[in-house]
């Protein structure tokens, strides 16, 4: 059988160069076209030098795309610029991975007031498949546009989505999702965010109330039960590349264990293979490369607070892995395929 | 006049040589003797390379003492040796001022429950004054015996004790405390936990409802208003040498501002000299090397959550810096004398 | 055909972890055994927990490794200890590829003064073959037990092969190798050398002139050419934790061109599918976590100085790549099986 | 008496900051002025937040400094502009420190083809005093203009002046430097080159046989003896904020012992308060903060080579420090006043 024909549009970024390092060995499909506008012409290992030998094949425009036959696009942009490509392709015969915010939220009107920007192609929204397999799996399967989740949205929906669906959380619950990222969350370009001497043997919280993430997690929360959910969410910035750690307080009513809680997360993730719950607290460095989640429960009789410590890669669960773990989905095929990365521990 | 005369017993743990790198510069005091029992003979500087040519005076045994005319002890040992110092030194003429855990917590029944060990000299216990200079100088003043406070109930009742003297919060009152440290929390002996690849590039949760920090911390509030509190502490581990950082998180009854609720912090703190009331987020470079506690306070309007940040350095205000202070209050000079440090940033 | 049978004697240090983390997708092999002696019965994700889901297995006591049909058996063990598993499996069918620095010298007198202790097998030494395989893929095809080579000495004899081969170094040639490593080259053991506080924002020399690796480069070299070679090696520490870079200066003789030069490597390593020779000067992350190493070649024609810069992962192509590549060898499979890693980078 | 009146040109570089630390406590100055012209009006505290509550005061545009009685200007601005206000302030009273590379090499012609740029006021190149204190302390303290030492030199020349000035060194001697730097080494403009994620866990060598400061070197080094010297300097980046730790190689004639050359160091560094001869390798750590140059000497009888590790704080002893003891000699008053500060370590 011949291999499924993908595009990458965007080859600058972190993203990008995830997407080429996990598909170069996927079994099932091949790299027809990384495009890049500034670099147009150079060779991919030209900008991310340790691809070379690996990946040597030349940048073109996007524009030049329709010169292959593609199976599916992977969208690597900016949120703004990757709705643009939404339309552009919109009647193009290949499915759409779009890993930017444009598509994440259902609705334009809080699209436009947490992302600052006009939404330009508000038809898409309604279309587009939130891609977060442990959750729709079944309606990834049959999407035309798959709106990748973010990173911090995927670590911390993953650590609640099991007390939602067992009716454990009212309306009033009041949750805290504490979370720290690596460096790589801010995106290649240099800037004083991620400078090493602001960032090295540093540690600081930002984003305080008005993380976009933040309504992304909302969002995605409210739609699991009959009633709405407020979440606390604060993005701390860790000295380390790669990993998302978020700790998750919630108030429990009532009386609980910490079996009975730790048995309603094992027993929904049960078929999933990327989330493992664990019976320690992971670390960021247990899942580094790879697209697990690996998630520890635990309840403190003494204050009635569940607390929920999840992890990922952001570069991988929360970006790249997951888009290829929704490409899986979209082609019908094992959706752990060519996904089979060992952590780089240490 | 004559330099007061200090002595330092233990030399070989961060402690000690952070007691060493304020003491050296202090214009009032002088380092009388250093001791060690396992290194006794060699050099300070032999122990802790980079003091070569400061401090090269000879470490003596701790048995040698009454051959030094003292006006004050800093005890830089483990707990549990600790209490058996202060037990040896009762009847000396100097004042103590004790940097373990071993006199901060007034119950001996609650010491052993959380500390696991036998305190063998409870005597002490009514007498030791807890030395938080923000909230206790007066009492520090004419003490005797000072119980230095922990790294993380220094930074986390900072961050609290406002809001209690203010009586903005009851008993019922949900605190979190989320709580990140550096790695020399953990002292200097090697083990998997300090080890490098174990840290690097790395992040985890740990000592989750059982730190015994989280009872340092009750026990103070409890003290600073007419009602119980309760608060979930969880302490994470940065890839970081020095510096704590600690989220709270306060849900608040009643409606505020931002405004109204800095101002609370900023009039608590007006005269605290190492207090620093921020118009932003502090980051952890901010205070290294130096015994600022910087806090900023955020109110979010949609959750009726009080968020609070607070960074220090845990090896000075966290520990050795915030002993000099006490020292400086028990000899009745400035509390700033000799600890005038600048951030060391980046 | 059914899978080669291997064992793994030695589970819990990095080496071991590096081992399976290969092995695991090697589509040519299955993990039959893994030894530990100190936590047999106990799971390899016991040891190594972000293996959870992945390696489950029990690990057992070496002595029963008579119960499992292997074809070869990694050691990967402590230098001493390492050889009298050598002697103990002499009679066994399977092969072994030793990881320690057992049988990489060819003298017992020399092994016996640089690691000062007694070789209790010195009658392997000799069938030991040196598993370098860019230079002896030949012999290892054939042999029975291969030592593996050490880290800096990998790294630093590929630098200086092309030109020992070609006869541009004669025995007066200074050759001045001043190398770099992270820290999992000092192995997994807790120590003040691996402390994180002792390593991070850190940077030092060690091991000036005495370590064990300057005789195994010497001893390697001297085997390439008909004169003795006599090697500068300084070894240094980086706050990283894995890579090796090492900067090589071999002051030439006569005239040369930096084209030259760089066209005896490339020729030199034309065939080698793991040794890229770069265009411009490669850094340690662009091997991170695969069997490559990378080697720039530049001239100055100021000092009549060659430098060479070469990289590799110190766990990977310095240690259990290596080893898997041998294995490779020894099986009569392509050397790459098994080996496509992407760099991770970031 | 008065205190001495000090301007700051520059005020958003590490250097300058670097300058307000350690010029702050300094007990026979007063900052008068801080200059900035992008961000004029602003506090100083509000470039650089950690200076919040220590140094508030407001920065002004350098045309104001004639409102200003001024007895010595430190220009802390990048090399091409630096020359520039050298220029403007030639009929000024007050002396001048330039921390740039503008004045540091006695020839128009050697500036311009290693600096890729036109010299504007070569007419200061010849009255400029190099302001290294350990070689030449009597012509700074009578010098108008002093051109502070770049890092890497200032590491690098008191690691080979000894030997020098002792004649060991003859036209022909090889000598390699390969030189380790911290990010702040390359400034505090964001760019690629100092991003985080290019940094961290990483290494790489950078500017082979092209760094301005091997010219710095060798041209300082032929003015200590009657030959010219050829060095080979080679630049890496370590993932460390601050430090550099240099490893010449010295190749020696004759026979030598480590004593001999040793002492050979301590004779020559008796009397310099700054220059710490070592009797182990020292680490970067050892001086961080601090003005120190740690000197560790060692001889291979193998290989004949002399091996010198010296270590420095870039940003200190490298950059600010240093000009403060050029400003101290300058003033007639003891060259380590204000100098006192204790590595932070860890």
């Amino acid at each position: 059988m011949s291999k499924k024909q993908i595009g990458i549009i965007g080859a600058t970024g972190y993203t990008g160069s995830e997407l080429v390092r996990l598909l170069v060995n996927h079994p099932e499909v091949e790299i027809a076209v990384i495009t890049s506008e500034g670099r147009a012409g150079e060779r991919f290992s030209d900008v991310h030098p340790f691809f070379t030998g690996i990946v040597d094949q030349p940048l073109v425009s996007s524009k030049e795309i329709d010169n292959y036959a593609l199976d599916l696009v992977f969208l690597a942009l900016p949120h703004g610029i990757s709705m643009e490509f939404v339309k552009r392709f919109r009647d193009k015969p290949f499915k759409v991975v779009d890993l930017s915010g444009d598509f994440r939220l259902n609705s334009q009107a809080v699209y436009e007031e947490w992302y600052k920007t006009k939404h330009t192609y508000p038809e898409a929204i309604e279309k587009a498949v939130y891609g977060l397999p442990e959750l729709y799996s079944d309606t990834i399967a049959n999407a035309h546009l798959v709106a990748n989740p973010g990173c911090f949205p995927t670590c911390s929906i993953l650590a609640v989505a099991p007390l939602l669906k067992s009716n454990h959380i009212t309306a009033d619950t009041p949750i805290i999702i504490d979370a720290k990222t690596g460096v790589t969350g801010a995106g290649i370009k240099a800037s004083a965010v991620n400078q090493f001497s602001n960032v090295n043997d540093n540690f600081k919280a930002y984003g305080l109330k008005t993380h976009r993430h933040a309504i992304e997690i909302e969002h995605v929360l409210n739609g699991l039960s009959d009633h709405n959910t407020t979440i606390q969410f604060t993005p701390h910035l860790l000295p380390v590349d790669r990993g998302i750690l978020a700790t998750t307080y919630i108030r429990m009513e009532g009386d609980h264990s910490e079996e009975e809680l730790t048995r309603i997360y094992s027993d929904f993730y049960r078929d999933k293979p990327f989330v493992r719950v664990r019976n320690a607290a992971p670390t960021i460095k247990d899942v580094r490369g790879t697209n697990y989640c690996d998630i520890y429960v635990t309840y403190d009789t003494r204050t009635k607070n569940l607390i929920v410590i999840s992890v990922i890669d952001n570069l991988v669960k929360g970006a790249a892995g997951q888009a290829v773990q929704n490409m899986n989905l979209l082609f019908g095929i094992d959706e752990t395929t060519g996904l089979h990365q060992i952590p780089l521990n240490p």
